[in-house]
């Protein structure tokens, strides 16, 4: 690992959202529960969660035009509802479909944030839509500085153009641009294209006993256990 | 004048920044004094703000490719340096050129956003670059919610692209936009996109006895004198 000291040029630090800043696992869990919804809420937020890899690429192969992560989202919903045959109306979908607009933090991701936020420009480097990022930023009271997102590229992460994107608006070099993600292959396309990396634990990101994607020590630039954690890495207050 | 009860659908307020939220004349002339300059302060500035019409045109009219307003401000700046015969090297002009990264906000703006902020998203809709908005926001203590520029879409306003790509972006109906502005053309693009619009004042953008833009009395949705006149209209405590 590269000590913090290593790394004076950083200026901004970006962020992977879902999974890495908020829980999307708990949240998606508890409203199924909420909702009273005939089936176990932690499965159906992984099987949730599956779908969207396999509806990214059909974006990236051209076989779905550039759809939103609002729509991919909508698109997997609608075929787990039918998959185990529960009724539900236009309206009540579209609510469900908004609890990835309401995820909670992670209980160290907004005091983290604040503390890191006095010396670096911080970002999301989601693929969530714009509109999504800006209500569970009001939601969860997480403080950006901008709200970057891959529907600025109308490409998905892990394609190059979105970090490279991000380093263009940000007018940095990309070794002056750190991505922060609980994603070993997130941190990977991000190092390809220059980036510096700091990959943040999230041992619960699909529930106690979830598995978690495989890496090596040292693959990154900074490796910790919560934004905490990182901004004490950094040297911050 | 529409009374702000006649608005509730409104959901976010987009703000011109550059003489709506921040002092850009001010701010140059100052910072031409404190460099000592051999020029009027308040003439370099209003010299500097008249190139940015014409500059833009050019973009508009494919004379010179899309070119961000940092790259568009350095091209007036050299213009001036060389009309005024001052030398200057390549860093005191980088650094010269970023006083647009550092302009003061008016004394009522921050105090006006962060009421408005508890009922509206707020965001920048500002032909300025991503890099630029934030790093002012960051200098000013600017509470947006996200920064949306015509970056994102390479037009420039009064382009329609710049205001309905906002509203794409926020996943909302022209209508469930406001405008915000100093500035009545803009504010007339706006609305011909069918975005609502907020008229305020700003006597001294062009400084002391400075022109202001001709407008009519119930030409907008909403007039004001500062964001704190604008969250008491809008009913915010």
């Amino acid at each position: 690992m590269t000590h913090a000291h290593a790394l004076p040029d950083v200026r901004a630090l970006c962020f992977d959202v879902f999974g890495t800043v908020v829980d999307w696992h708990g949240s998606i869990a508890a409203e199924v529960q909420r909702l009273r919804l005939p089936v176990d809420g932690s499965a159906f937020a992984l099987a949730w969660r599956a779908g969207y890899q396999p509806a990214m690429q059909q974006v990236r192969s051209g076989a779905l035009p550039w759809t939103n992560i609002d729509g991919l989202h909508r698109r997997i919903l609608d075929g787990l509802l039918a998959e185990h045959g529960i009724a539900m109306d236009e309206a009540a979908r579209a609510d469900l479909n908004r609890i990835w607009h309401r995820l909670q933090p992670w209980p160290d991701s907004v005091a983290g944030l604040l503390r890191l936020k006095r010396r670096y420009t911080l970002t999301t480097l989601s693929n969530g839509n714009l509109s999504l990022l800006v209500a569970m930023a009001k939601f969860g009271g997480l403080p950006w500085d901008a709200v970057l997102t891959a529907e600025f590229f109308h490409h998905y992460k892990p394609d190059p153009e979105v970090y490279l994107g991000a380093a263009r608006l940000l007018d940095l070099a990309p070794e002056q641009v750190m991505l922060v993600a609980a994603h070993p292959s997130d941190l990977r396309a991000a190092a390809a294209c220059g980036l510096r990396t700091a990959y943040v634990a999230r041992p619960l990101e699909r529930g106690p006993g979830g598995a978690m994607e495989r890496w090596t020590p040292g693959e990154f630039d900074l490796a910790v256990d919560s934004f905490e954690a990182l901004a004490a890495t950094l040297g911050l207050p």
